[in-house]
């Protein structure tokens, strides 16, 4: 049932209303520099500010043995973050509507060289209608919405006449650990929207991912005697061909996939990191590749996993040096299986309205070849998982930024869309 | 003129007499983890080891800038080892016979993976007629061989009729600096002798070698998005093959260089370390790889890095991706020629009875694909350079290792080759 419209442009002025402070929060967030590993402060800055509202809160580590234990657990290493998770919980004063997750990630990608962006990668710098900084879309916007849209029913004397959990995690972007800990921590609710940057569209499918490294090893030897030794780094370039026909394959596969049909490369294999050898005038003895590889919806890691492993080791037996120096497999981060949000539910329909009411055209969806936690939601809570987020530039890139008009545009989406979805009530005295 | 067999039958039974002696000190040495720019104490060591025996010491460290401005100084780079260059010098009572240089190199490679080895790579453990260890054979067993063949002239009441040289360097195994300081700084003689592990052998021919790095760069992107965006990893894994057509085509002109005409694969280029990226899911940036390639001698280091240049500029003009990210190479160790031992010399001569006298079979000479710093003698100081040691295995491998008979029996041909090349005189009391 659509709000009043009076009630809704209420709330569209309102988010306008704390639209500054909204941006000079997510600048705060922008300028910790939250990787892997380090998101400790950001997650207790976060953690202080819900509770200064007034927020329930709950604060959790990971489980490392119980998410080993579930088949959506991905690859735990050394790299593993341990920071917390951070919860802040509204209950209403009478539970009238349907129950929300609002969640978003704090950790952040690496930011690559540094002398390639504008401007330091933190600067959270404003130029026109962008934010410039590593995550400011990906997604410390959306982190800052998920507060702010909800502030916005209070400047208006209003809150959700239903729970809403605000989730923030890390490891979205190595393994999708946090997300599914909230899970494993009990966290449910009706629906979930996260506002991940995707350029005001919902995301329709979703690929799975997985993380593995190649490791390759051989006897070094004197460069006046290579023929005799073994090449690890010559040896690992043959198994990257291989690795790129695997990917060749599978995109091959794409229409028996709905929603992939149309897409011109679903399936992306990408050779992240490569490190080996010791120096210029030995023969390398050992040669590790990092790699990210896409899977379609419905096919589960643990399969994708055994096709990568047992090609990987048919082409090795035939190999010359390989085969006396077969290359070892190990998964070590991402073990991710894909979603498809399937067309009809209820809380697409609440956004549809809201996404038209803030921004005035039809809901899109799309296809997204990057990992989302929404897979936690939508595979294992089994409740609608709504992604949906601000138009962005170069994420995971060099001077990445997200659109302030956009931010603002679904920040209204989002509060117009918590208003219909749990209810309103007033907020008590 | 040959020695006299009586006099002969001393010196080979004094080196003997002095062998266990010997074992113990090249172990010592092996006992020291002297990688590039860790080669100070081991330096000291042997200033005070000469020192302790009585000969005139000079010590001194490596001019850059007189090092660069020569046609034989190798590239600088922040790796560059500052340790110092010690020589020790006898100075005889009569400046009879003809002077000498013994050189050694006390620097060493990167040990590799060190659980690829049987013991500890620095360990000098012996089993059988072997003493392993990495830098054993290449070249602390001559550097103490060097100074046991003086020795066992002692022992036996005798030193040089001539001034020798006991030097010894460091950046041998990276750039050869440390030789060509030593011509800077002035130092020459009648022959040099520089006893590299080459299995009983005399080096007739001698490759030259240039260390370079390739610098690759590009936008890096989301992996959702790969398609617009560059992989480094991918681009330099294409340059790598530009540079293996290169040492194709190199190999096949081996019949217009004397020496080489019957080696299998005479010019060697080795991928020796390569570093890219950040993450498995981020598209990389950036890709660095440490190459080495040799040369035949008669062509400059300027003369080939161009060749390199040219070519690799002439690809990456013609690549979607390196055009717009054209990469970079910088030279960064070995810029060295090549070297022959034109046949017919004295010192050629001289070694050669030492050797079958203490061996017992005709000296044979060969050519060796690993820079050496002969060349800097050949090249420079334009004297017959003998390049001539003891028999090893997996030399910049794992488990290297020297063969201590071979030791023993090289040691008991130098101490007969300066016993005859500088002629001899009694200790003075």
């Amino acid at each position: 049932m659509s709000l009043d419209p009076g009630l809704r442009d209420r709330i569209l002025q309102s988010v306008s209303d704390g639209f500054d402070e909204q941006i000079a929060f997510t600048q705060q967030l922008v300028r910790m520099p939250s990787l892997r590993g380090h998101e400790h402060p950001i997650q207790d800055f976060l953690f202080r500010t819900l509770r200064d509202r007034g927020y329930a809160m709950d604060r959790f580590v990971m489980d490392r043995a119980a998410i080993e234990a579930h088949p959506g657990g991905s690859k735990f290493s050394d790299q593993h973050s341990d920071a917390p998770i951070v919860v802040g919980i509204h209950r209403p004063n009478a539970e009238a509507g349907r129950s929300l997750i609002l969640q978003s990630h704090l950790d952040v990608v690496p930011e690559g060289l540094h002398d390639m962006w504008s401007d330091p990668p933190f600067s959270a710098r404003i130029e026109g209608d962008w934010m410039f900084g590593r995550g400011a879309a990906d997604m410390k916007a959306g982190a800052a919405a998920n507060i702010y849209a909800l502030d916005a029913l209070r400047r208006i004397g209003l809150q959700p006449a239903a729970t809403v959990y605000v989730q923030s995690v890390v490891e979205e972007e190595s393994t999708g650990n946090g997300a599914l800990q909230t899970f494993l921590q009990g966290y449910t609710a009706d629906a979930v929207l996260i506002p991940e940057p995707e350029d005001e569209m919902l995301v329709r499918a979703n690929i799975g991912v997985l993380w593995f490294q190649l490791q390759v090893r051989g006897v070094p030897v004197h460069v006046r005697e290579m023929g005799e030794g073994a090449n690890a780094i010559d040896g690992a370039t043959r198994l990257i061909a291989v690795l790129r026909e695997i990917e060749a394959d599978w995109n091959a596969e794409k229409g028996k996939h709905p929603h992939f049909e149309e897409e011109d490369h679903p399936i992306n294999l990408n050779i992240g990191k490569i490190e080996g050898g010791d120096w210029a005038s030995s023969v390398p003895s050992w040669c590790n590749i990092d790699c990210r590889v896409s899977i379609y919806p419905g096919r589960s890691a643990e399969d994708a996993g055994r096709e990568i492993c047992e090609r990987i080791a048919t082409f090795a037996q035939q190999d010359k040096f390989l085969s006396n120096n077969p290359p070892k497999i190990v998964f070590n981060g991402f073990f991710a299986e894909g979603y498809v949000l399937e067309p009809g539910s209820d809380a697409e329909a609440v956004l549809g309205r809201a996404h038209e009411a803030a921004i005035g055209a039809p809901l899109k969806s799309f296809m997204t070849a990057g990992y989302l936690d929404t897979r936690v939601y939508a595979l294992y809570n089994r409740i609608p998982a709504l992604c949906y987020g601000p138009v962005s530039r170069n994420i995971h890139g060099i001077d990445e930024c997200v659109s302030l008009s956009s931010v603002r545009r679904i920040t209204q989406a989002m509060a117009l869309f918590i208003a219909e979805w749990c209810g309103i009530e007033p907020v008590p005295e």
